[in-house]
């Protein structure tokens, strides 16, 4: 292969006898009286390259008319030519073209992405094509820097990868509305006596759905292994369309034998720093031009609901911040006493035992600690069953005692809220299954989780992070469902 | 945290004034007169530690009989101690106790897995504790550095990662049998006038399946993107109850632009040869176990079935020799030329045009060629319809014709057969839409795929690497449910 991708081009150092060969889509063609421009850009880079040719008696008949007309935005070419240093502000080489090779055409009149500025809205009706514009093409680069930087992290620090399964026949979760899997016959299910549709007759002998999380058997993995972590697909058939909600989307989940609160938030906050600090060494280009991007974008709304920090001033704010670590009554307590508490502007009332809204999430981390906050010991009523419970009750600043609480932790991001939310988990099969009555979950469904509890338990803990929202907020993208190649939600799984 | 794990402490440096704690389960407790022996493991890995205790007056106190009776095979427990210099052989310190905290016992009465040898059959059905054996922890520990030498392969190599949709509405590839995916009522669905299943009420608005391969979508990425890869779950829901196939796998598929078909094999090898090379230097310890493993296997069988080379030997074998480049029909030229043709001693006929089976690909591999073999340019009606078609007939040893071929890529290795398949794609729209109406596949169905030739098209190509198939051929291990944590396949989805 006697080519490079244009990212090791735009390095490679020019001169007269440095003959190299360009492949990719045009860009932009442009032509002066006395010259040709072509912009050419091959997805290595949201840098492009530009290869020119002089127009005269010499040029002309190896650039026929009958190849150059071909040469539009879209085009796929190889571009032959000498590598010299460029005329043009900006770049340091661009290619003096000998030849012109056309693989793939693209009809000017047919082809969508032409040369001009096209709506988020549109480019996600063709998300075939989308990840040949400068935008997507450096969303899914800093995607992928996001993913790698999560396996590196992991891989450093003494963690084992663990696929966890997919298809699976426990709800215990609870954590959502669940995708059914099946291949009965649609129309005409085999069924049971009493008319129910006979799911031993199915192809896993039983009902079975999409997962919403590998948590449960994480904890198996975490009680074998030491320190495991998923990264997944998972789902969630909820009929919500909104800018933060896909039915598909990958999660992120460690899990820890012998941690407990205080190291799972220690993890949670030096994993986060790190990944993101990567994305910052490794796509300053793709970041710079998405920092740029919503500069413009920002600029078009009203001044009091612009942004106060740029996106590559928000990153450095996350890393360069220690997180704030403080309960969740300590967090009601500043909530109650607060400014928009006092004048009536939350929409939402506060008080303990409520679930925080993303206003009060954002009030306490922007307005506040101005820095990223991590809130723990969360009412027991409102999390999971298998939340750790602490002994002790919460009490408030003025001395009132509230109800029982969980060693839950969320991590709390400006801009997005909640990006990590996690807890240390009940060890204890008593408590574990003692809570498991009253909240309704069958101990039956999940006795292989139980046995975790019966045989060798440990003190664990884990957390989990839905990645799009993470690449959400480092790449600055408002709607989800730019950060992912092909969204998944109601009403909508084309391509 | 002050505790290491214990593959960390295994390299620690004694002496007198080393305290150290080490958390774990117990594996093994034995009693002498004088001492006490615990063997515990954190599945850090393959190797415990040992923490001795001598029995006289001074320790009697606080290892008291309470604790020390709920010391037993599967209980969790924290033991702090000085870590000397080991008196055993095969181990270079050990610790010894001052003080055993117990986490979580397991009644030895109840805990299935006590210290002895437990039949694989055995340990699928406790699939939720089987890491916690020496076999799957390894299994696990060498998966994982598997796949963090796949995504560092091809992020060291300009790739990127490209989440392609787990729920899609095609079904082009035509891989296999699909899983629906539904939230409509399975009881009563909603009908359509003449009584079909009214699929535009479904979540998605019409049928949807699980993948069964990412790569339609990968092309599209690659068109784009350059050089993309994926790595997911894909599905078939075959009635297959075989060693060699799970309802639920691990995919891991790159795909190229402006790679063609000496390219692809090109990757293919470098590729399947690092991670291989990766996983003997970062897991010795591992292999070395499995490898033993496997030589005890071995010897339970007949002479005449044991397998040539060992474990280690295998791997070496794979990385150390060029794979054999040649066609689909200069192999059925081998083939019929062999003894075990004339003698009659393969199960299924070999001619042009069929597919070759098992039996013959070993053939190839392991008795004619000894190393791996990677075959090309197969006829075109046993290969599917995206692969880009040969211009000229394939002419056989004795100047014969045979039908059409295409630019295929199996790559073969010993004991397993295929591990790889792949192919340059077509990239011309006319030739591909034509091949589509012959096999059947829609047009409308996949309008964005044909979208890529229409617009920009450039040759690529690709292939696709079953990542169990893999771990299985660097674990050794038979059945291919022993290489996933929870194996999916016809009535079973416990765990």
């Amino acid at each position: 292969m006697s080519y490079l991708p244009i990212q090791q081009l735009l390095k490679t150092t020019p001169g007269p006898h440095v003959t190299v060969t360009v492949k990719g889509w045009v860009r932009n063609k442009r032509e002066s009286k006395n010259a040709l421009f072509i912009t050419l850009n091959d997805g290595s880079t949201i840098n492009n390259i530009q290869a020119v040719a002089e127009r005269g008696p010499a040029e002309a008949g190896q650039l026929s008319d009958d190849v150059l007309k071909l040469v539009t935005t879209g085009a796929c070419v190889a571009v032959t030519g000498t590598l010299v240093e460029s005329q043009g502000a900006g770049q340091a080489v661009e290619v003096k073209i000998n030849n012109i090779h056309v693989y793939g055409p693209a009809d000017p009149d047919k082809y969508p992405l032409q040369p001009k500025r096209h709506s988020l809205e549109f480019l996600r009706e063709i998300a075939h094509l989308r990840p040949r514009t400068n935008t997507f093409s450096a969303i899914l680069r800093v995607r992928h820097a996001l993913a790698f930087a999560v396996h590196k992290y992991f891989n450093d620090n003494g963690f084992y990868y663990l696929n966890t399964p997919i298809i699976t026949a426990s709800d215990a979760e609870g954590a959502g509305e669940m995708f059914r899997v099946t291949t009965l016959d649609p129309v005409n299910p085999p069924r049971t006596e009493d008319g129910k549709v006979d799911y031993s007759q199915d192809f896993f002998g039983r009902e079975t759905n999409l997962t919403v999380s590998g948590q449960l058997e994480g904890e198996l993995g975490a009680l074998a292994l030491g320190k495991i972590y998923t990264f997944g697909p998972t789902f969630r058939a909820e009929n919500s369309n909104t800018t933060r909600h896909l039915a598909e989307f990958w999660m992120i989940e460690p899990e820890m034998a012998f941690y407990e609160l205080p190291e799972n938030m220690a993890l949670a906050e030096d994993f986060v720093k790190t990944v993101i600090r990567y994305a910052l060494q490794h796509c300053p280009d793709d970041l710079a031009f998405l920092d740029n991007r919503l500069k413009e974008e920002e600029k078009m709304k009203k001044k009091e609901e612009q942004s106060e920090l740029g996106l590559l001033e928000k990153l450095q704010f996350v890393i360069s911040n220690e997180f704030e670590r403080l309960t969740y009554t300590e967090a009601i307590d500043i909530l109650i006493q607060s400014k928009p508490a006092k004048k009536g502007q939350f929409q939402y009332e506060v008080k303990w035992g409520v679930d925080l809204q993303s206003e009060h999430e954002r009030y306490l981390v922007e307005k506040h600690f101005k820095k990223p906050v991590i809130l723990t010991n969360y009412p027991r009523e409102i999390k999971a069953f298998y939340m750790k419970q602490d002994d002790a009750p919460a009490v408030g600043a003025r001395g009132e005692v509230f109800g029982p609480t969980v060693r839950a932790m969320d991590v709390l991001f400006p801009g997005i809220g909640e990006i990590i939310g996690g807890s240390q988990r009940e060890d204890d099969l008593d408590k574990l299954t003692a809570r498991m009555a009253e909240v309704g979950v069958e101990a039956d469904a999940i006795w292989w989780y139980l046995d975790t509890r019966r045989f060798g338990s440990a003190p664990h803990a884990g957390f989990g992070l839905g990645f799009e929202r993470l690449v959400q907020f480092v790449t600055g993208m408002g709607n989800i469902r730019d950060v992912i190649p092909f969204p998944r939600a109601p009403k909508q799984a084309e391509f």
